[in-house]
């Protein structure tokens, strides 16, 4: 199968980054929202991403630490970077936004759902598309909290239909974790595994459903374990990290890391653990220590503060 | 207080590394042995010890990826090399064995108990050692598992008594955990403090007991779950590793730490989880998972295989 036309739903930071890096790939990309004033907040987003890939496609000329993996080839000569310049342009003007279900479900090959985290929206989404799409359409979810299973009997395919879960930063952070549902044709999945490649990303496989995918699977226990430690008072936020350094090589330690994820992020994961609720267990001393960084403003990297201070 | 005759109680791999290093780095050591078989299984570690540090410090002088932390100053002249080459000679030479506890604890500075892991042993030790001490000495355990609360009436002086934990090939992995028990005395913990980065550790401090200390209490729960991803077939090894090198920058993912660490270990880790015996739980196709491995010899790095192979 041969996908040409993309129609990505949703123009908020992923929604922008993936429909606009599917344009980069050269990709017929429709973005669809749900308004005129929806379409009005995104295309300043895709602005920005224009002036991003114009910059660091440039940097990447000179500077070795600029090269982004989404972006080109790691030997990439001036002159291809240029003509990749030109096309990054061109992806911006190129890009179709509209409101209609009809117009964006037109002869799509490819769906990439990517709206808010609430499960009507995305019911009510599936729902229309589904009057609309050629039966050769195949849908992806980018949610990171939901599992295809939940949808699929929605999307009028549910044989055609799974996740396709992008990182922020897609042109430097370009994983693609790949995950279907117990319904799921293995071709369908091949395909999409096949277009993640396509547009610079690199795959990685889930055999099956799991909440978290792989990273957040790893990531949560070992981010809650250091945050155990500093909220009991084992040991303060430099030597775990330090710790954690040292020891296993690598760049940054869980500290560090929650301060890229952002507090506020961990702080809402904390709170699915109903334990959270008991200010006299280790996980309801956790919520209590985020909440205080929260309220004086260190949510992270973003805010300037988190566990460390960054400048601007 | 000056700390100058330090008595290493146990040969064994950790017990020997110690000892060495405390007397490379010029202090006088004296090795506590139950028997004198153990003496005589003892004495070619440290043969072997010696050959390591000649070997590591002489390709240091040439080759910057063999420097080790826990040996000389980043810095060092070839010069300094060579003096450092004559003072590993020298500590080698000047080792005192002992199966006395009397001999042992004569002037004895400080106890590094490194003995095996079993507390009817542990208790034998301290309170012979006990009898002989002299009031100003300080004891240390380096024991992983067991916490120095559960010793210290034994010790016979439950304030100079608290842990100062080892990693293996501490001339290379020079970090050293240093934690005490509610009743040990800042003063104390502040002068093991002092003494570990003498010996040329990096202190990790924790202000209270914590079973694992800081790097197993973040170890377990992360290579846990990537164990569990792989257990219940979520996804393969190669990918849960990538995943979470690509997302992290790490050098390592879980499964090639794990073989570092080595399987048999990870495996009775899990065992400690009463889940592990339910063989459907993840806890238990944890389990099952690692005993295959075992079976067939693949324990890790030391045994050539593991989760990957490895070059001899």
């Amino acid at each position: 199968m041969d996908i040409r036309k993309v129609v990505v739903a949703g123009g908020g930071v992923l929604g922008s980054q993936i429909a606009y890096q599917c344009a980069y790939k050269g990709f017929d990309v429709t973005v669809w929202l749900r308004s005129e004033a929806s379409i009005g907040r995104a295309k300043p987003k895709f602005d920005r991403l224009l002036g991003i890939y114009l910059e660091t496609l440039e940097a990447m000329k000179t500077n070795p630490a600029a090269y982004c993996r989404g972006l080109a080839a790691k030997d990439a000569t001036d002159e291809q970077i240029d003509e990749l310049k030109a096309r990054a342009q061109q992806a911006h003007d190129d890009i179709v936004y509209t409101t209609s279900y009809e117009e964006a479900a037109a002869d799509a090959d490819l769906v990439i759902e990517s709206i808010s985290e609430n499960p009507q929206d995305k019911i009510v989404f599936y729902t229309e598309m589904a009057k609309h799409l050629p039966d050769k359409a195949i849908i992806v979810t980018n949610s990171s909290t939901m599992l295809p299973s939940a949808f699929a009997e929605y999307t009028g395919r549910p044989e055609r239909y799974l996740a396709l879960h992008f990182a922020n930063e897609i042109w430097r952070n370009n994983t693609a974790e790949i995950m279907g549902h117990t319904g799921t044709d293995p071709n369908v999945y091949d395909i999409v595994v096949d277009f993640a490649e396509r547009i610079g990303m690199i795959p990685l496989k889930l055999h099956k459903e799991q909440p978290g995918y792989i990273l957040n699977s790893l990531l949560v226990p070992f981010l809650s374990a250091a945050e155990g430690l500093l909220a009991t008072d084992v040991a303060d936020v430099e030597t775990i990290d330090k710790t954690w350094m040292l020891a296993t090589g690598a760049p940054l330690g869980p500290f560090r890391i929650l301060d890229v994820v952002g507090l506020t992020t961990a702080y809402n994961i904390g709170l699915l653990d109903p334990r959270s609720k008991d200010p006299n267990t280790v996980q309801g001393k956790v919520a209590a220590l985020l909440k205080s960084y929260i309220d004086e403003g260190k949510t992270g990297i973003n805010a300037g503060e988190g566990f460390y201070k960054y400048g601007k």
